[in-house]
């Protein structure tokens, strides 16, 4: 029988492995290796510095795969994304079945947290429940860009006894959700952040956060959205990519 | 000028450790541990496994608080936390005062990450603000309860392209929040599942999560929360404590 190891390597810092992903990365045989766009290069040579520094030894291969690209028209997002998985379920069928030797253990490594805005498990899942090829799964948890934010500001997710909720640009571009006071925002390459200036809400804001490069941001939202569209501008046409995450939050004084 | 590190050890699997915690650990002089109730002696051994295992040396010591009990009467949520937390930092206060040394570094364990329904980083903020003593803080993130059950289950936590809330038991207890199909509880001593029983939802459940005690039972919460709750009460009866999480989802089916 083959494995298939969906390991979370952290957000950014290589020291956010955990023992339990180096022991996995450890075990593998064939990383396959999908990344796409503009961060291609930087992100495949960041995966190659973390299986290099981690890994005993040379038993293992990498194996490179073209990353589908999402279409950015006028396709609802939904319809997208499943048509961008079903394009990487096919990719990763192939994986498999044609670079996995039975009894072999084969690794996607995540960014971040595998749990959290990413359709690996989702793909995987599909693949093992459609019964065309004989494969056990596992999932190693690692430290997300919503933990790294916190950690580097220096400040919890939620006020006491309150909730949090963890969306996307998209779940605050008409205002700050109803019945929570903290919300994490991930994946915004609209500057949402900009939908709940009027209301008197916190911001903390974090770019490349746990890597050399890291910029961190907090006020309020009003006071600051200004300079952090500026700065986000700048460093993601001076890096050629970027990776950011905010929190924002009502009544954080009481907090 | 002293330093505390409030460092995430993660939930339950000693290899939930990143490299980065593992670092921190090896700075300490002097850990601070605060455990309380029935799980005490358990957890603190569970911390005193972590450091022995993974500091090189031994150039530390161990300093034991005890922690404030919460009150459990009729006296509203946020009132007996606020004054827990008074007593806790009092307690802080004194330990960094105490039992510090001008350029040592003193340590809290916290488990899962320090960004999710812990008051340690609240507390050491509001000494630091207090500028009754003089010292730098750093917080480490570690693998959250949350994740470690997704992984466990190999369950994404959001639907694609959706939000998922954070909360605990209390906010689950008028049923299942607007505007979200995912909801993780923590911290839920009430088996408030119950409440969203009439309602179409997938429960994902986990006690000791990562730990040789593990339970794992996930369904239709309908279907298997008589389960749950028997299971529950059995585990908290024969290991005298339970920590246990779960994800709520409303139309998985989809996801």
């Amino acid at each position: 029988m083959k494995k298939i190891m969906i390991i979370g390597i952290g957000a950014g810092d290589p020291d956010y492995m955990t023992v339990q992903a180096i022991k996995a990365l450890n075990q593998v045989d064939a990383f396959f290796v999908m990344d796409k766009g503009v961060a291609k290069e930087k992100l495949i040579a960041l995966r190659r510095q973390i299986i290099e520094r981690f890994i005993e030894g040379e038993n293992y291969r990498i194996v490179e795969a073209t990353s589908p690209e999402r279409r950015r028209d006028d396709t609802d997002y939904k319809s997208t994304i499943d048509e961008l998985n079903r394009d990487k379920q096919q990719i990763f069928e192939r994986l498999i079945a044609d670079e996995l030797r039975d009894g072999e253990v084969g690794a996607f490594l995540v960014w971040g947290d595998p749990s959290l805005y990413d359709s690996t498990i989702r793909i995987i899942e599909a693949i093992a429940k459609s019964g065309r090829h004989d494969f056990d799964y596992e999932v190693i948890p690692g430290i997300s860009s919503v933990q790294a934010l916190a950690a580097r500001h220096r400040v919890p997710l939620n006020l006491i006894g309150r909730s949090v909720e963890i969306t996307n640009g998209r779940g605050i571009a008409e205002g700050f959700p109803p019945n929570v006071d903290s919300v994490v925002v991930m994946l915004d390459s609209q500057d949402s952040y900009r939908h709940v200036a009027d209301e008197d809400v916190d911001i903390y804001w974090g770019a490349y956060v746990g890597t050399p490069d890291e910029i961190l941001i907090c006020g309020k939202v009003r006071d600051v959205m200004d300079q952090i569209q500026r700065t986000r501008a700048d460093a993601r046409r001076a890096n050629g990519w970027i990776m950011d995450t905010y929190l924002l939050r009502k009544g954080g004084s009481t907090g």
